[in-house]
């Protein structure tokens, strides 16, 4: 698709030279995100301001042309591939921090913001932004909002839908609106904040948002629960969110990825049928019984191990083969299929036990571990060939199937993007499904924003 | 309007002789809720099932009649009359708890189980559903969830936006729909779940709930601080929300609401500037922490006197205050307008203190009292006669546009109902009203859910 010189005469009056190209340099540069899918676009921009996203929609509803918002391309799901074309508006140097409001508990940014910018920014006043996907040093807020990225603090703290006041933004109308409060609740109308968080820019392009700021508790400890098998694991995560201590994460590692971390981390990396690592926070006097709480929680049939951290450089040897993970998978494949299923923390048991069965059955080597606390695991496939990628598709689509019959959905925290929405009416009744088609549209009508995403 | 005879087959059909009426005095007890105004249904119908649900809506949207859910109409907006007339739905007996499922944190309801009767099942448990509008044994989940009624645990615990997972509903289509998740996380598709939440049955039929769970902290201490004045009660707040330990309550009473609660309740009603009743929960061991980091901040310029409660019969003496004022309240004004407006909390001076001059203006009686951590102030007017309640209308609208000019909103617990739709366009642009009718739209195409509310 070439793009209409009228368009190209309004990208460069609105953005500027330099910041508006079609070279093809610059369009590969955002051609691909994190999901490896790549697609070219006719253009790229480079926001700054409210008003310029406003013209670029409309000129672009004009000409029924793509317009694809993005951040810093650190999804997982192709959210950001440009598959049929068009504009793709990047948010990189619309990246001011423009209010932090400790009285108020809030803080207002700019979509091109980093997560780790506004943590660093917000910790002078003693506060964070609770949500961080373990990317914080080049994942943007806006992106985070745009795919609903949570990470481990979750459990306690909640996603970005809990913790957004209020945004602004621009439909694909062209329509520049405001939505949500500067305060702590409200009750005026329909909730737009949390219906455009997830909505990964099919409905409207996020150009300011108000953060509701969490105190940052000074204290933090550590614990490592080494379990038999990954089922007395799972039920130790059951037991600990049963009781009034929430911890601020607790990950799980089942043996497979415990065994490849080893391997490749070396032998401070434990061996065990599974592995908890448990971290809970609060003001330090209150930090004894809360690793009391969560240490009796954490016992139980099956437990190997459970060590506390007594210093940061423990700490540090505790996380060591959560950290070794990541570099080795990718050592054994560059192409690592990388699910974020969920399920009700009861079925983890079940959940593993099937996934399991799925890597015997389909020949496919599967290493699973993430957010156990939230029942969010991340199902990694991890195929070595192409046969190998072949049989991982079809292993992937029985594993959803799994992950629904067991009450769970697609993605906890990763979205759907181009890679998962074939699989959305696994999830998804018609009528979800069609009322979803009918919001797209209300926001919408012309179905230019990132189309062939999240909706099947 | 008289009902098609068709339709009121289909309704007999659907409902049974015993859970369908038309006769007056049936439809007079349906005619009105908490906001005192009213309009007659031509049909009252109380719902069992999901089923009866579509088959209504199926058949009122082909005769183009409105469908009103109620709960048990302790709203005070009128978000429950059926000022169009039509039918009337009435949840009362669809009233079972499904599920409490402990390991998961979370409770499978139907919409007309009341808020007490939940908290009286989970508590077995060792959990609790945060939302409390302060009303449990009169008010259903479904009415909370409908009007997002939140109370005065919502400064620590959020409101039923942040407490619900997914929801089954029928939309103005008359199609069932499944949304949200079983999952405390979740990244498939939009977020129908909080958009349903708070649109006051204008989009959709609530017909079940999933509801997250919190730990009950088995610890609470209560703490009483008098001030000189409102705004150092103000700053008071401001500085207690600043810092980490957050209180499970934290209200507000200024020294009109004191002065009215002290003629009505007696010399144990202090009188003061303003007071500030201030609760933490946590495991016993941690509440000493607690209560020193919150007495810290509690004190400071203004501060007159500061008491902790160390019984159960000092508690209840604490809160007498604010227990007196309800029935005082009445007795002045058998018709007070009864408001919640919400601002970011460093504006509550300026806030109670513009009240004030407004008060003067208008020559109308104003008490100020609530939810102070999360801003939220019901601002009470109590005209005692019919000049009085023409004064207090105007009034009424410029403590609104204040309001808006401290960057707050109408409504922080109580939502827009009828009482409130005439002043949507002083909070939310056209564009953002626009989108909201084109949601709306996508619901509900022939208009028929809860006509003339939330949307002007």
């Amino acid at each position: 698709m070439k793009l209409p010189a009228a368009l190209l005469d309004t990208l460069h009056t609105t953005f500027g030279a330099d910041a508006c190209s079609t070279h093809e340099a610059e369009r590969l540069a955002y051609a691909y995100d994190n999901s490896r899918r790549h697609a070219l676009p006719d253009a790229v921009v480079f926001a700054q301001e409210h008003a310029q996203i406003e013209k670029l929609v409309q000129a672009c509803r004009e000409h029924r042309i793509p317009v694809i918002a993005r951040g810093r391309g650190t999804n997982t799901t192709g959210a950001t591939v440009p598959v049929e074309g068009g504009v793709v508006v990047s948010f990189e140097r619309m990246n001011r921090i423009l209010r932090i409001d400790p009285d108020n508990r809030f803080a207002i940014v700019e979509p091109g913001v980093l997560n780790g910018d506004l943590q660093r920014a917000l910790a002078p006043h003693g506060f964070f932004w609770p949500p961080d996907p373990t990317s914080s040093p080049w994942c943007s807020i806006g992106g985070n909002l745009a795919c609903n990225s949570a990470g481990p603090r979750t459990v306690k703290y909640g996603s970005p839908r809990e913790n957004t006041l209020g945004l602004r933004a621009v439909a694909g109308t062209g329509e520049g609106f405001r939505c949500g409060t500067y305060t702590s609740k409200g009750a005026t109308g329909y909730d737009f904040t949390r219906l455009l968080i997830g909505s990964e820019g099919t409905l409207a392009l996020i150009t300011e948002a108000t953060l509701k700021l969490t105190p940052k508790p000074s204290g933090l400890r550590t614990l490592r629960a080494m379990y038999r098998d990954v089922s007395s694991a799972a039920h130790a995560v059951a037991r600990i969110m049963a009781q009034p201590v929430t911890p601020c994460a607790l990950e799980f590692i089942d043996d497979v990825a415990l065994k490849l971390a080893h391997d490749h981390g070396g032998d401070s990396v434990p061996l065990a049928g599974a592995m908890l690592m448990i971290e809970v926070d609060g003001e330090p006097e209150t930090l004894p019984s809360a690793v009391d709480a969560v240490s009796r929680a954490a016992r139980g049939d099956g437990l190997e191990e459970l060590r506390v951290a007594q210093t940061a450089e423990e700490t540090q040897a505790l996380w060591s083969a959560r950290k070794a993970l990541s570099p080795a998978q990718r050592t054994i494949s560059p192409n690592k299929i990388n699910e974020d299923v969920v399920v009700p923390v009861s079925r983890l048991p079940e959940l593993v036990n099937g996934i399991r069965q799925l890597s015997h059955k389909h020949d496919v080597l599967i290493v699973t571990f993430g957010h156990a606390g939230n029942g969010n695991l991340h199902v990694n496939l991890l195929p070595r060939d192409e046969a190998e990628r072949e049989r991982a598709h079809a292993c992937l689509a029985e594993v959803f199937a799994l992950v629904i019959a067991l009450q769970g959905t697609l993605s906890g925290e990763h979205g759907i993007g181009l890679v998962k929405r074939e699989f959305m009416p696994l999830a998804l009744a018609p009528s979800t499904l069609g009322l979803m088609r009918n919001v797209k549209q209300a926001f919408d009508p012309d179905g230019i924003l990132n189309p062939g995403k999240l909706l099947p």
